[in-house]
């Protein structure tokens, strides 16, 4: 399977208009002499896409060569939304912002790889990154003979000055602030917003304020509570305040929410799956309500049985997110099990948004499991028998008895 | 194994010394002629123990059956720190204040039957709530023969009417509130209080205020962020501030600054062992304080492998404890494991808390695997050869390479 | 949901025709004063279930309150083959012969429990083992407001004695055989027969070879192996020696297979879900023939992610439907999971019977992942680059050597 | 970490003796001009080890150079056993006889370079296989900043004529029969033999007879059974027919037995971690008996949540082994977690051996936790009160219930 040295004749480059990206594309076409076909998508990182074609176009791409997308919808309904009916948690706390989003990106550049007879793929990540293993477990599991150009891993720059010099030699306009090294690096769609090295690389030291780009600060948000409503049908979101919305309209509501009540911001080391430890800051304010309100919904609609299995199943699944395997057969089965225990997921969800807190503080459904009558402390009308419990406690007791037993006798 | 209907000559009853287990010690005396030894024990929830002397003796318990204990120390090291080592969380929000109590009062309750020569022992929990299970599942496994005595399930009172009539006709004093039935119920040990039943009954509505009994609110809390550094030792927390603490000690400063600062409140529906969800409201604000520090105290000192192998056990070890099967094997091996993971969970991390927010800003540690020269976006002097990455994404993605190939096929 | 003392009206019993079910028939008529429907069903437990009609109407069922069914086609299809594709060993070693067919009938009694008014089911099983669970979990779960008579939990009957007196009084002929005890108990369906207790009772001793009923001893086996063929698709066994046969038709064809080469026999000590062990032996002939199958199948079909997955799952599976969780949300979304798998496991196996052993010795597929390029010690002609597995080896080791790092300066 | 291109000074060679081990020496000494320092050991698998050193010495190694030792004991007592005690299988079935050897050679191999002074190890693994891995992860997990040379990756050599013609040149001597390529690769120890490659890559086609070297076949066992009894303390086994034996020579013993009586054939395609799937055949005659009866010791002295526990670990233990992460963090957690498990596992279990069939036959245990007096069919004097099971199944099915009417309403 290997296609080391094969020429390349067309390649399809994730490209974002950036200066980065502008320069893999030229170093591309230099390179391999191939045919370069840029991607940009809208995954609601922010900012406009159009410029990217001005750009694509004076760097010399043909017109049809130029692919723009508009993602949101698709990101959110078919990646974030499955994710989040897993609740899924990486290492315990993080949301998998930037995780999420490679499968979708690596397929659509293999679905214009397959309309334009492209041979190569390529992508900006670096050789050091878990982006690079997402981008390309999912080329390679979608088109498994595509070539595959990772341009940070193979060229001969050295330092940013090398890239500086690469550009202007190449007419690659250089915005002013990108000319030294950012104190940072960022990643950004519509679930979160990632920073990361530089001014971050020690874990011992609080991030800078001016790190963080989509929230506000605990402290900066009002001093009075919000609260909202969250709908849910088969286990996603369909409504805030009883106003139905669309997937990625819904996040992006939820987004608002968040970052105006300061929450979502997370700082943390975790563990790459290239083998060493990194610092993140992240910011998912309205995935971190969407966590805490799906949860509530499931605590009231989902069975004791379903709940626990789905969260044994959680980390492994979160896991294989985070590494890059969405499109393996490990996170379809996985996947199959979780919204096969959704279909009755649905109600609504009440938060208290304050200063950082998304606090539950009520739900409804349709379809609820709690029974009042059940739990009272009042006369229940014999819902429950008291004296069940005995025999319930009695055998489950009585391998640790015979336990017992065995044990002082030794 | 079973002994119905055996006669019962002296009892070791679970004795707060309130007005419930009041009746039940002449309950237990009239019902069974048994001879009653009173057990209390504080574990940090709140107020004297002592007088639950004065209240025994005067209910006619011989001055050698009165066993009072304090065991903040012990329930601390020994099943609090042990628990947290698993960062364990019952249906991935509550922090299991109750559940981890329970054993050590039964433990304690059996070395006392033992010492005394009981042959049963009883406790003052409903037949509809997890802490039956918890103690008799805790009573069975250390002493199999025992006779156990849950009045709640067996007894012939129908309504807090009765209760009161039965009191009033032994004399046993009853405070004014007790005389109606309480708002709702409560719990509290170091760990936590908990509030559940009557006017929490509804999940659909906020929890009033007045239930609340160890926290402020966020809302209330101060407008200034306090940090604290918290150090550990082996995987369990061993200063506050650069000050070493004994556990109990360690856990009340952490009480103090989570109460202070809005931290710890958990409004949460669960599903109860014996079948039913419930609806709890939990206060956990020193432990909600060592969790987040726990989780990043590990996050620069654990090892990826053992990380995620202890985010896939969690879930079932809070479970087991949760049911109260925390003298068995499988809690005893999945401790094995877990403790085998804490050797150099060593350092410090430092916090701000701030109106319900426990924020990690730093972490620190003798025994970091974090490493910037791994990590670092600049030079790292051949640390790390990205080169490397193209041969370990190669063969990651070869199955899926030949899944593509075969599915495209068919 | 209690219904304690409630009167029954009409009730559904899983009535065998034999001696045991005859006398709670009976003893539920002369009980509750209660209708009895009786409900015999073929599950290929061998005899004829004809018999049990004529034995109905002589205790007095009326005509239309005999429902008699032949469900082989329906117990393999929809509950062994589903169990199969899961590869489900209780304990690591047994087949869950007895535990996959009471689902079926619990579900078969709701049926007609609905179809005809009842207000009640009963079943035969006594108070110590696992059937009375599994039937009487299934029948909650399919019917929540069902009353259940577990006669041997109840009944007043305290020795063999005592029945029989009971059945002579009500004219319920006894085969002479049956007046004694048996010297051990019986289950049997097209999967497997089963005997355990009395004569079996010590684990020490091995069992009489009389307690062997299908198979006949691997000594007495012919002494030439027999090679035949199965045939999968999408997970499910479909054919033997290339002939296409249904799901009831194929088991007993691989049963036969089994018996006459003495494969299948199991003598194991086995956990109880009431607590206690015991000792049963098991005969699974054409199931211990289709396991092997099955997997040697999957071995080429199903790629790694997907089988390490499944085996994890697996333990779970099969303590689910051990335990009688067959209706349960967390067994179906196990299914889900499983069943997603399933979908390209196709093709042939080949196996060598003899003498007890079942031994794979072939396994082509029109959709094996197997790539002999791939694998070859010869000239791959590029498929696989050697050094790649440098890199992948080096990020792998990443982490183990910054902890060996580690570990050495402390 | 990476140390590419540094000179080498002194590298310590796995060294068998034989044609492929001793191109390698050669190759080694002329690539690198290092002083090659050779480790041979005996791990069982048949054949003197001696000769290796003369070997060794006319291909100029210097005597001080030459590393032999006898290995059994220490790889059964510490590598085999712990294993064993998980009964551990990869993908359902393998025995991991290749896998458990080669992190204690990687050991030797690192204490050796650390006594010598050495800055390489290296070994005689393909790019292709999974030992590659074993061994590299185990040599880095050990020792950090180690050299690692795979001559199979990085030599010019491409075909059995090159390594050939190197031979001569270099004087090395060659065996008649290993000119041509063998017709399958072998590797054995003391707890198994595999043979892969050539002959056996297809696997639709039956291993021809010759592949076998350490077990006659069921076919040509004796017609008479063989009963053995084992005996174990702490989980390992400790003795067979009542004689104590050491780890190694009760291995050997159980071997002679299991090939007598044609026992541990496998013919398996398993999933290598470097990602294809390859066809092994194997021979674990002792081990295939030790599992059965390890199995059947802890049937009978295991209790039930720790044998389950056990049972769900397994596959991702195994699957650590198999991948070669012996020496990680988490392979020692569950080795905790299932040593935690095996104290009272002693006790003796009866084997019969019958042409393929390793059948257990009895069990006895002091400290058995199977008791005749729970589970009998006869009157158990009360020892278990059937009307608990009642309560048992009555809480269990609870929720059920609640999900039924639930489900219904919908």
């Amino acid at each position: 399977m290997t296609s080391k040295a094969k020429p390349i004749k067309k390649v399809v480059l994730a490209y974002s208009g950036g200066l980065d990206t502008s320069i893999i594309l030229k170093w591309l076409h230099q390179t391999y002499g191939a045919e370069v076909v840029t991607f940009t998508a809208d995954l609601g990182q922010g900012g406009e896409i159009e410029p990217a074609r001005e750009k694509a176009l004076m760097l010399g791409i043909k017109p049809e060569n130029i692919y723009i997308e508009d993602l949101r919808e698709e990101f959110v309904r078919d990646y974030v939304f499955p994710m989040f009916r897993a609740n899924a948690l990486y290492e315990g706390v993080y949301l998998l912002g930037t995780s999420i989003a490679r499968p979708l990106i690596a397929k659509k550049q293999i679905d214009i790889a397959r309309a334009v007879g492209a041979d190569a793929v390529s992508h900006g990540s670096t050789g050091k990154g878990n982006d690079q293993v997402r981008y390309e477990l999912s080329y390679y599991a979608l088109e498994p003979g595509i070539k595959i150009i990772a341009p940070w891993r193979d060229w001969e720059f050295k330092s940013r000055e090398d890239l500086i010099a690469f550009a202007e030699k190449n007419q690659i306009p250089i915005a002013k602030d990108k000319r030294g090294e950012a104190p940072f690096s960022v990643d950004a769609n519509l679930l979160h917003s990632s920073s990361e090295g530089k001014v971050l690389e020690d874990p011992a030291v609080e991030p800078p304020p001016y790190v963080y780009q989509r929230t506000i600060s605990p402290e900066e948000a009002p001093d009075k509570p919000t609260v909202i409503t969250v709908g849910f049908k088969k286990g996603d979101a369909v409504s805030v305040n009883g106003n139905p919305l669309s997937p990625a309209n819904l996040l992006a509501t939820l987004n608002d929410y968040g970052r105006d009540n300061g929450i979502g911001r997370l700082d943390l080391v975790e563990n790459r799956y290239v083998g060493m430890k990194s610092r993140g800051v992240y910011e998912t304010p309205g995935g971190t309500i969407l966590l805490a309100a799906h949860r509530a919904m499931e605590s009231i609609t989902l069975d004791r049985g379903a709940m626990h299995l789905k969260d044994e199943l959680m980390p492994r699944y979160a896991e294989l997110i985070y590494y890059g395997f969405w499109f393996s057969p490990e996170r379809e089965m996985l996947q199959a099990a979780i919204d096969k225990s959704q279909e009755h997921v649905e109600g609504e969800v009440r938060l208290k948004l304050y200063k950082g807190n998304a606090t539950v503080i009520g739900r409804e459904s349709p379809k609820s499991l709690y029974s009042s009558t059940l739990v009272t402390f009042e006369d229940d009308k014999g819902a429950y028998d008291q004296k069940d419990a005995a025999g319930f406690i009695k055998l489950n007791a009585l391998r640790l008895r015979t336990l017992g037993l065995r044990d002082r006798k030794s």
